[in-house]
């Protein structure tokens, strides 16, 4: 999963975009990266550094990179080794020297493939993510058609996952899939259009939000012009968004499909609850993924809601390890119970999903020593059973527990009074589109051929492949 | 306000310390230092720098500091520039050669009358902290008694707030003055005796809390002892602990001054919401710092509490200015309301002070911007009016808003339907020994003579002094 | 200018090519990059930073590039804004998956021309320098040949200086272009093949030198081969090496070209010395590039070499820019004269070149304050007058002193007594092979086709161009 | 070894005083530190860091730095662990609220006697440096004295080595010992006063060299002043001046004690080869510490000088470690020989000292492998025998290879065809005032009492104690 950010019309719009970053942090820590289009040098200027974005950039960098288009590109951590060559945004000169930036969140099915075409036809792959698959074939295009036309005919030649933003000297063209699989909206700001992966960073700007690009469709935006251009350039697909967003991924101050995410939450724990009632004095979530979803869980039971799991603010930076005697120190040291709410009660434990469940183990044992009378553990979504190939960094099947075990066995295993998923119908009403959505990593339903690979399940024996953005 | 800990009888006194650091670093942000006793070398290493825990040690850095007694200290940022050579603890070779560490916590209110003495005396100081006061007076008393004594004649002469923990070659020594205006704590693990200023540095270390430091008390553990050793130094005087410990300062799953924190400011926000209901529909926190007095308002008032205001947890580190056209910025990128919850709706917005003023009021602008129906602000402390001597760090009164404006004055300033700031005897009511509490910020009602004030009208005029400690 | 080296058959490779590019550090200050291919994964890693070698690479970093075959390029500064995505060696994956690294020295006359057909042919361009030229080149051939075959078709289509180390998977590559005109040698080290520019990179490792690669020679290394393949790609042309290497580039005890630089540049003294006497009492260099001219000058002329002007160490890192009244300080901060080897004396002071004359004009003054009685500057090569297409980065024609005006003339503006330029003649009779070398800086006689530039007297005018590798 | 430096009367005198240090750097590069007097707040701020100049100070900290007067030190290197705290000046306020900095180069020999009846009396000591002992001392006499009179006080307590420069407020006060051992110098520049360890300080600034400080006199000068007054605060005693600091330490360009060090160091050059000539063809450096001795002895000689061991510039930063199998490689990495100029040559080689004697018998064994027909030795000063307590950080005397050896065991241990060391007549006929000087490292005469030693035996047993300043 990345962040995206694309702003044209401002006469700061690298700091414009070093803020966009900033608002879509959470979707990748990695690395961060700004291209901006400098009018007077003729140039597309570029910085990228490893880690956060307040961290990646100074004020030095953002003044070496003046021009009234910029975009920007923030990227998780993979279970790789970090490498600065693969930050985004890819910055390269093609025919007419024009010079092309390109920031993209999505996995490529036929990645490998096309990959392998191109490298049999001379082309160079100088990092190791499918961003640059587009680059070469917006490239190879560009020989016999306009700037537009190739990035159509790139996007009609890749399958998968695709959210784009990219600047061609001084325009700004924002792509999206046709399945929409991840989110890109468009927003005005003064004279400025803004184009971001959630509205989030629409609201830190102050910008107005507009809609969502549609899939399959493309957004060209000329400097100056007070219009954008709007270009289908794929007949209409089943529309199938990514659930996981509003699940977890997006902000929950953002809108993304067109959804407003803290509401979609609160309602898949009102459904959560509906579904599985149980006699518990409080609702407690993890936090802070489990919050909202509680929220909805603790008015549906009619229970009081207790932040009760209390978050250290200052880990997530690297810390020393504990000595050998210190175990369960790194579980310990990001969340600690509230003593009193836990002991001699009866309790709803929330969280949005349930991924290996050591953690979770680990803090249910907690409550237990410190006295907890019942752990009614909800989980927001439907068991994860399938690896995701657009984007989302699952760990492999065999690491899923729930792609081994049912339900009743987590319970046991996790030393659980009950435990109950919301259900895909009850996820499925939780939102405004249901028949517009993937729902892949529950049910193994994937809306595109998948990279060879024969049957569903083999699939549950592979590993997921990493963020190709 | 700062943190301290002190470890004794664990063959990893410095790392156990680190994180006891870790755990207390909402408690300073500024420096970190930890010191511990190398018996090979007979010597006490020592190392200190400026920033967060996790960034001023490296793992290299803990081992080089053996040994099985440590004492660490965390200091908050303050208004004057910051300067390493105040970073705590403070380390000093004494008469005989004995290596005395300490850290301290608190102000104390005549170090300008005792340091003009040492120095005519022909002291000198080295740092601007009134810790090296301590120092002083230690070494001086030392000529003619044991260190236990020692420290008791410093006690006996200095006023003020102070808890400390102190190592003297292998011992560990910890203190609270009379009044007990800062929280102390011990607790047991395994062979090793612990000291903390709030009992979440027990839980990550999984140390068995037993109970405060007594104000008034020394505690003395020898290396090796199954015992410590408690001594009164001063007559007993009226105890007067810091209730903003209660309402602000501490972390919620912690136990201060014997009470829950968690369910204290609960209790708070039930008063707060007794004395002063409306007919809002749900309860807004500030996040963090209004969130459990909220639940308690939430419950009371039996309305649902929400989450609404959404805290970007990347912030906190420097990030560049934004450009002039993007007003109000930094109080935008923390917090983001979510629209649907604020539109068209009657919020009660909780936190748990308001001391400036002027972050409030521009969220509030936000909130009624975003279509908020009406705003019902709820304060869970009373108005804070004087400077505190002590070791809290507000504004000079005159930034102080409650001390020039009553609270219908604020509300209008504001911009809000309703202001009610808890009343003295609500939040009193919400602590177990309402007696045992200093309230001097709120009622200018002072346990201790002051620093050369003559009367209350001018403290309202003059500037909180810079933490001492 | 830039230093090149490579290695194969060392289970420590990386680490060897750290230490050579430690002795080829003055070639490149502003990067330094190492690729190495690990057998067990087939990948070949990669880092590269900005800055000296100890300060890109650490211990981790070279852990994290095993295998016994790697290759490294250090960069200098140029006058453009540095970046890091120009940082050598270029990495990248080609058809069936091949990973070809490429490290370059030298500038190519014939870039911009083949960058825009490769661009017309829809390849993409991510870096500004030549060396990518070289990877299109290479990987656009290899659809129908092999790697050998490959290199040679690049080479023959491009122009101008190139000294190439490439590591095609497992494999090592050494190329120089048809005219020789950077160094790059061949040394045996135990079981391992070792190439680097100059010879000081061997005795480092006590790699045992064996001989340069000949001018459009290719040479092959299997990985365990006890010989290495050698291939003649191009047709014997007339070899022009660049003589500046030994004026000034290269480090003293190296071999470069078959020559011994120390030799070399003591004869360069003497015959400077031979040409021109005058009756100064002592010869003085400028430390460090004027030392070793120094030597044979002053045995030549039989008074005393003396080290008078004293070089600050230190300086070279950043510093703080003084206040405005400490004029030419930068000047005097790096070199400070004795005065009392100065004061009412008549000396020769002697440098290899003089390029804007700036310095000069500000040490000679100095020396005049101090009391010098004469100063007889000398030069130990030609005045220089032409840009450098091949990779020397002087100043453009127009802040070249030379260009605009005569011997005589800049004696003048300098301050000086006498004024003597090494004549070409002297010059080449201070190498072995005077007919092999490029002197195109004196005398505008350029071995290859210029890039579209009609005639040589705009020659004088236009910039030099940028490093290119 | 220290470097000291002070300034009075200058708009920027942090500024002037960091490019002191910067010249001074040779005499300190574990840490730097700077004191400012800022009218304005009428405080002393202060700065200090672990490592060089530049590295230590950056542009924001000199303008936190205001202030007409000013002092600066630079510590070298010692083996204990690097502190900060113990980083000079030291800073102090003292009766009065009188700020006092102290910078001090040299060590005391009752250090540790004074410090223990100090500690008896109450005093705590938060470094390790016998710098401390002073402040002390001023700080007490001051209770009934003037701060000129407490220094002098101070003075006459210790014994042993001490340049200082103190600002007391805005006033700047130098010292030097009754002796005399380390250097101590006055310039004007302009308006302003300036002090520092050696002159090549006052040339950087380009300011006018005065006199040195005489041993046993105080100089005052009072902000603003056209003068400086001058006080004896000790009997003359015999002079006895560091020769060491002619022989080694200072820069060659520099002035100390009233000696020109360049033609010090060349007479050292001349005396050596009149003792012991031999046939060699040529006179070759260890750079950088033999140069100025083989210009003398090679116009002695009349063979020529030649630069043939040629120095890596970029070394002296961290480097990371070779294999196993690259043995010797620091010594390699620093020096590499022009293989032409040893092969079958006889030659003299050039160093100051022999220390341990490791490093020359590697270097020795090179110039054998490399082909020269012989190796006489040549050393511009007598045998090293006693350890220093003054201030030079030899290594202990059981690691002194001149305390076990004579020369001819010498000679066979490093593999030399002869070897002949300065005599001690040799180097004072060197110098202007042959009987003004301290030869203790040679001859174990040192000019004061010992600490705790009883007879000169035993000192060659014993360590050299580290650096007191």
């Amino acid at each position: 999963m990345c962040g995206i950010f694309g702003v044209i019309g401002h006469e700061d719009a690298a700091r414009l975009t070093y803020f966009g970053l900033y608002a879509l942090q959470h979707r990748g820590q990695e690395s961060a990266g700004i291209a901006a289009w400098d009018d007077e040098s003729s140039t597309a200027h570029y910085h990228a550094g490893m880690g956060l974005v307040p961290d990646v950039f100074t004020e030095e960098h953002l003044r070496a990179l003046p021009g009234r288009t910029a975009i920007g590109h923030v990227r998780p951590s993979t279970t790789g080794r970090p490498q600065l060559r693969n930050a985004q945004p890819l910055v390269a000169r093609m025919r007419g020297g024009v010079q092309v930036a390109l920031a993209h969140n999505g996995n490529l099915t036929n990645a490998a493939e096309i990959r392998r075409e191109l490298e049999d036809e001379g082309c160079i792959f100088q990092t190791t993510i499918d961003s640059e698959i587009f680059v070469h074939l917006i490239a190879r295009a560009l020989t016999y058609n306009t700037m537009e036309e190739a990035i159509q005919i790139a996007c009609n030649r890749v399958e998968g996952a695709y959210s784009l933003v990219i600047m061609a000297d001084d325009r700004l063209i924002a792509v999206r899939d046709p399945h929409g699989l991840h989110p890109l909206s468009i927003a005005r700001m003064g004279e400025s259009w803004v184009f971001a992966s959630e509205s989030c960073a629409f609201d830190l700007l102050e910008a107005e939000y507009l809609r969502e690009v549609e899939p399959g469709e493309m957004v060209v935006v000329e400097p100056g012009a007070n219009a954008f251009r709007s270009i289908r350039f794929a007949e209409a697909k089943k529309v199938r968004q990514c659930i996981f967003e509003l699940v977890y991924f997006a902000r929950p101050d953002s809108r993304v499909f067109g959804e407003d995410v803290y509401q979609c939450r609160k309602c898949m724990g009102r459904n959560m609850m509906r579904e599985s009632m149980a006699d518990a004095e409080c609702v407690i979530p993890f936090p802070d993924s489990g919050i909202y979803s509680s929220l909805g869980a603790a008015q549906e039971a009619g229970v009081p809601y207790e932040h009760a799991l209390i978050r250290n603010h200052y880990v997530g930076r690297t810390f020393i390890q504990p000595s050998q005697s210190m175990r369960q120190f790194s579980v310990r040291v990001k969340i600690n119970p509230v003593r009193s709410m836990i002991e001699n009660r009866s309790l709803y434990v929330v969280d949005d999903s349930i991924v290996r469940g050591t953690t979770i183990r680990t803090r249910v044992a907690k409550l237990r020593q410190l006295g907890a009378k019942a752990v009614h553990f909800r989980v927001s979504s439907p068991p994860i059973k399938y690896p995701c190939f657009y984007g989302i960094d699952f760990p492999s099947p065999k690491e899923l527990i729930a792609t081994k075990y049912d339900p009743a066995q987590i319970a046991e295993m996790l030393g659980l009074d009950s435990l109950h998923y919301l259900s895909l119908e009850g996820l499925l009403a939780s939102v405004s589109h249901p028949e517009d959505y993937c729902t892949a990593c529950f049910t193994g339903d994937y809306p595109t051929p998948l990279p060879e690979v024969q049957d569903k399940m083999s699939l549950e024996h592979r590993s997921a492949p990493r963020c190709g953005c």
